[in-house]
């Protein structure tokens, strides 16, 4: 195999493909990427079997091959190289990498151990800007488990009814959701993606709002293609929480709050919060004014914001950092939010349903 | 106590005085800050017994007082609180921090158990711009040793010779030496100062050429003064390495090199080196390229680079870190290498003596 590959173009494939190799893995070829040039491309393939991203990189394809590389060396030599053509030459499972006066060389692997991506066809495509799609992503992974055994809740829920696109994330205690109309409608879907395949994505799109991405599922499989790459995850079976059921519109005290204000006031509460003891902040709704107390070994502290209320005044304890998870994942000014009592669920959504946080209250027994 | 303070004052010089809290220690109290507003002015003050800081904070005293607090819940809460005048009240060991409508509650120490700087007398000042002086800390500290038990070496020499001001780190590898010319000549002087001294010095200095620095020194300490702050350090005792014995201006081979081609060729050459194995660079010095190689269980590189040469050919191993961190710390765009045989150390120096990185070379066996 002989291939010139400009420095940029290859690193940034070699960025995007390496997300898909795994950091701690007993099977060392999942540690490669396979330089694919058999064909009429230049293909670079990395593969977790639950994950799998392809990129094409422009090049010229001077003999063919095929060989796999160990991603972390490849990607450390090719970061440093001079901002120039970059050769690659193999002579059996040796492959030498030159640019300009620099020469490296390293011991490849045979090409035939790699497992490319599943074949998945493309039909019924639905197409979403990649803003997008990184933005649904980011407004809502948080909430997802990040313990390994709750299979469902370490994914997130990407369902198509009609012209909208709705995500879902949860993990017992909170649910975030978000919702964005598509340019048409589609045939009504509803699949689980995990988590990890959801982050490594959001971290490759551009987040350009020109740039379209396209979707395609099969019964195991997902597959986001963009730009030059795709994307191809297993998806998590089963039947995912019904969440509407959980949601309500009644409430017994809406309170509109400046976001920033009540952010930076939970954060700065959350500093008394050792990560060990779960301690709640305490949040007295008034008449004009919310007041937040919080109580641990470390201190105390206790702040008060003003508000614009409707209905009973309530005291009602939550996790900070669900609420700060929430607040963050929002723009606007200012937030609303429905509570029902101080054992049910809090809300903080918007009228035109594009976003909608379920946390769960914290019990707390007594205020001092 | 009753303190009212700018909170952008105040968390600036909690961060100064933080420097000199112990991260580790079996003694609560040096976790401390002082905040000692017994007198006209607001103090804060850190002290680990080998490094102790104090500065002073403007501000205004309603009712003086002493109190200690633990330092990183001082600074967090200082630190996230919002951009307005923070008050401090203190009731016995209570502490209240208020801000705006945030209001922390604490509990702090008795002062008493405080243990203030050590009391220098100011005699014979010698003044140095913060610039210089954050310069040539950053030019030489990186040739300590890290290793604790290594005495001296953990120090660095600070010589005062006329008027120059002479700066020396070794590791019993390399050495680093810089120099400058001071506005005037102060009587000869030597101390050892801890590496670590001099790593929060440099931290802290402001790296402006218009504000001055002041060093005092006792037989077992000296006293930086700059801005509001002053900063004590134990010494080192003991008689310094005699450096000029070590420094010789023969060589068989003098090479000048373009000091970003060089460094970039050796920072490639060290991603085939693990930590564990100490692999040389192996230079091959010619008539006008000078070839790097390195030759590790990674695999291997081989770079040329062009140079002008007086003298013999040479082959010489070095770490390549130790090249890296002196190539790093000179800012001229060539640099000249002195080489006597690949036994003998290698000097990088320039003409005007302002510095000298005198590294030693590794033996290496067979080049393939």
């Amino acid at each position: 195999m002989e291939l010139r590959i400009n420095k940029s173009y290859l690193s940034q494939a070699i960025q995007i493909v390496s997300r898909a190799v795994p950091t701690r893995t007993t099977m060392s070829i999942l540690e490669c990427i396979l330089i694919d040039a058999s064909g009429t491309e230049i293909r670079l393939i990395a593969n977790d079997l639950e994950l799998g991203i392809q990129t094409t990189v422009p090049g010229i394809i001077i003999e063919r091959g095929i060989i796999a590389v160990d991603a972390s060396i490849f990607m450390g030599i090719v970061r440093k190289l001079p901002d120039n053509d970059v050769t690659i030459v193999t002579e059996g499972e040796k492959i030498t990498i030159t640019c300009e006066k620099a020469k490296f060389t390293i011991l490849g692997r045979d090409g035939a151990d790699f497992t490319y991506l599943p074949q998945i066809e493309r039909e019924d495509e639905i197409r979403i800007s990649q803003f997008t799609m990184k933005d649904l992503i980011n407004r809502t992974i948080f909430s997802i488990s990040s313990n390994e055994s709750n299979g469902m809740m370490t994914g997130e829920l990407l369902e198509i009814r009609g012209d909208r696109l709705r995500m879902v994330a949860l993990d017992g205690h909170r649910i975030a959701i978000r919702s964005v109309e598509l340019l048409q409608s589609y045939p009504d879907r509803k699949v689980i993606v995990p988590g990890k395949t959801m982050q490594e994505i959001s971290k490759i799109l551009s987040g350009d709002t020109d740039r379209s991405l396209s979707l395609y599922f099969t019964d195991k499989h997902v597959l986001f293609a963009f730009d030059d790459t795709i994307v191809v995850s297993r998806l998590i079976e089963g039947e995912y929480y019904r969440v509407d059921r959980m949601l309500s519109s009644d409430f017994q005290t809406r309170v509109t709050v400046n976001r920033r204000e009540f952010l930076s006031c939970i954060d700065r509460a959350t500093l008394l919060v050792k990560e060990e003891d779960k301690k709640p902040v305490i949040i007295l709704i008034g008449e004009d004014t919310m007041e937040m107390k919080i109580n641990t070994t470390l201190g105390s502290m206790d702040e008060e914001i003003d508000i614009e209320k409707d209905g009973a005044e309530m005291n009602i304890g939550f996790n900070p950092k669900f609420l700060i998870d929430a607040l963050r994942a929002i723009d606007q000014d200012e937030v609303t939010l429905y509570l029902v009592s101080p054992k049910a669920p809090c809300y903080i959504r918007d009228v035109e349903e594009t976003y909608c946080y379920l946390i769960l209250p914290v019990n707390f027994i007594t205020i001092d």
